[in-house]
């Protein structure tokens, strides 16, 4: 029998009762909101866990890279939007894509150039590439404004070429991370929300059709008090929450999925240490759940088995390959022997997942699975 | 021809001039020093780096994990040190690595228990394993210190079994990463010597042998006075060097081999930012340049061709896929049109590099060659 004794450490860990509850909310709030769930896979990369995150229904899917907008293509998703802006010299990956997999692929921009030098490219290959039109609704990292006169002139642009294809917009309300409370989110799920709608009116206002009103991030949909003109939600966090999300209340800590199997390697006595061999690496160097959780530093404590955090742990400093956990009583030196193991709750289940090259999946504490990840571009 | 342009980002730069001049320097600071160098892989991971590194010499090499170890060994390294403390779950994996390659393994430890358990195994298995007994130096990481009764008990207790070969100690000053200047390097080298020649004594003095007297860290051989007593040195970053080394003024900007290939994916004109590909992913979120390096951000941007600094651009704030870049002269839109390409030194080589499967590997401003790496457990 598979335990998690015998995994070599560090060792990512995915409990399935958990992603299947988070996932199967997460669809429930959809269906009551009214819009469709596009999951962003960003996060988990991973085809088990789209099967999960689908629940079996034929939903179209985010992903923040060609390679897993690939990677999904292959394996069967038709219905796949790349959410991080494209540029020229990513149309030949693109088009491999839909060339070999016939996949619906809806690539993302805010430029003016990339909608014609889009054009003149699948004019030559004699193909059709298909565009969501970004909209900034507050965050200003990328995206056109709404009432901005280039949102009807990139739709235009888009739509006078024939091999493109126009199909709306989409908007990211990533400063929703920002907020402290649940209560601050539905002010920015509204702005969120009228962006996106009030850019899919201009278009249309202009004879243009704007089948996709795309918005999204797992707190403006969890918050939102309604979604009227949205057609489609993208959300990934929700399938394995983090300290992160934690911290600003989005989840409980019975929510949280992921986790990282770590060894104690060493007892630093003398500086009243636990040395794990989970570190920058296996953790990652994320420590954006302090903010709200000052103990969070790289991620909590808890035991292997039952979950249950081991007093106030912490992972409180992080080299490459290694963890430094401050034990303020020795007893723990005992509980803990060099050669025991834990499991660490990660401050941003993205950043650290991306370490590892699989999950391996518990159910009830028992190891179950082995789901492959994908990485890289 | 392979050009930049070429790549799909975000991608891996390596200065093949930059490494070679990197690695030759540092062979000859250890031929001056008198001690063997025995450079760390954990920031390359990569077997063309250390035929670099080695540069044809019969040298042992160093690394973090026992996949960089099994790695290594099955591409015709045979005297590998691994550096983090091993437990009782890794033994038949090190087992593993020193039956299919013949390779002399040598592992670390600072546990009594763990030097116990892994008699017990080897006499199980029929094999010999090789220690050294891990000290503290000052950085209070891990380690037994020099003076403690743990280190000669330890020793005893390796040298007790048939089955296993105590080696020798090893030290590590980490906390050189934490010297604002050179000079306070020098005490800190000292310190790292001086506890490392101090146990080898102890050990020796209780009539056990002490072969390997190992130390190091990249700032330490570079600044230490003398090593005198010590048969060997660990180094890595000096390899590629970083922004948190040039912080410390281990480095010149012009040493610095790593870069991250980057487009920029748009203009978010209303909020004066570029957005690049390159995000925490691609450029990881150590900020530990900072400290010492007020602006250095998430990385410099630099010109893909010279390598010259644009300004004084840096990508000032990092999400999953996106890294944001604060203009304040409107000139940079023209400049760095969307579509095309930067370089971005990293903070922390080791932590950027592990985000990817290859270095693409550049020479005088040409791509020549890409070289595999490892990553994960």
């Amino acid at each position: 029998m598979l335990t998690l004794e015998g995994l070599e450490t560090p060792r990512l860990l995915l409990d399935a009762g958990r992603l299947e509850r988070n996932c199967a909310r997460m669809r429930e709030r959809c269906r009551a909101l009214g819009v469709a769930l596009r999951p962003h896979l960003k996060t988990a990369k991973s085809l088990d866990v789209a099967r999960v995150a689908t629940g079996g229904e034929p939903l179209g899917i985010t992903v923040s890279t060609l390679k897993e907008a690939e990677y999904f293509a292959h394996n069967g998703h038709r219905d796949i939007l790349c959410a991080a802006g494209i540029v020229a010299g990513k149309f030949a990956h693109a088009a491999r894509i839909q060339r070999e997999t016939g996949c619906d692929l809806i690539l993302v921009t805010d430029a003016p150039g990339v909608a014609e030098s889009a054009a003149a490219f699948a004019a030559d290959q004699g193909i059709t590439l298909s565009f969501l039109i970004e909209i900034d609704c507050g965050e200003h990292r990328s995206g056109q404004l709404a009432d901005s006169p280039a949102v009807v002139e990139i739709a235009r642009s888009i739509d006078s070429s024939p091999h493109l294809r126009l199909r709306g917009v989409m908007a990211h309300a990533g400063h929703s991370y920002g907020a402290d409370e649940p209560s601050a989110v539905v002010a920015i799920a509204a702005a969120e929300r009228d962006a996106a709608t009030l850019a899919a009116a201009r278009i249309r206002a202009a004879g243009l059709s704007c089948e996709i009103v795309s918005v999204g991030s797992t707190p403006t949909v969890l918050f939102a008090d309604h979604l009227e003109g949205v057609t489609e939600v993208r959300a990934g966090i929700y399938m394995v929450f983090d300290l992160a999300q934690l911290s600003r209340k989005v989840c409980r800590e019975e929510d949280i999925a992921v986790s990282v199997l770590s060894s104690v390697i060493g007892h630093t006595r003398h500086a009243r240490t636990l040395i794990l061999d989970a570190g920058a690496l296996a953790l990652s160097k994320d420590i954006g759940a302090n903010r709200l959780l000052s103990d969070a530093a790289y991620g909590y404590l808890c035991d292997p088995h039952s979950m249950q955090r081991l007093g106030r742990l912490a992972v409180n400093t992080v080299h490459q390959e290694h963890g430094t956990v401050l034990v303020e009583d020795e007893r723990w030196f005992d509980r803990l022997p060099v050669g025991s193991v834990v499991r660490v709750l990660p401050n941003h289940a993205c950043i650290t997942s991306a370490g590892y090259d699989a999950f391996d999946v518990v159910r009830g504490g028992a190891l179950v699975d082995r789901w492959e990840r994908i990485n890289g571009w």
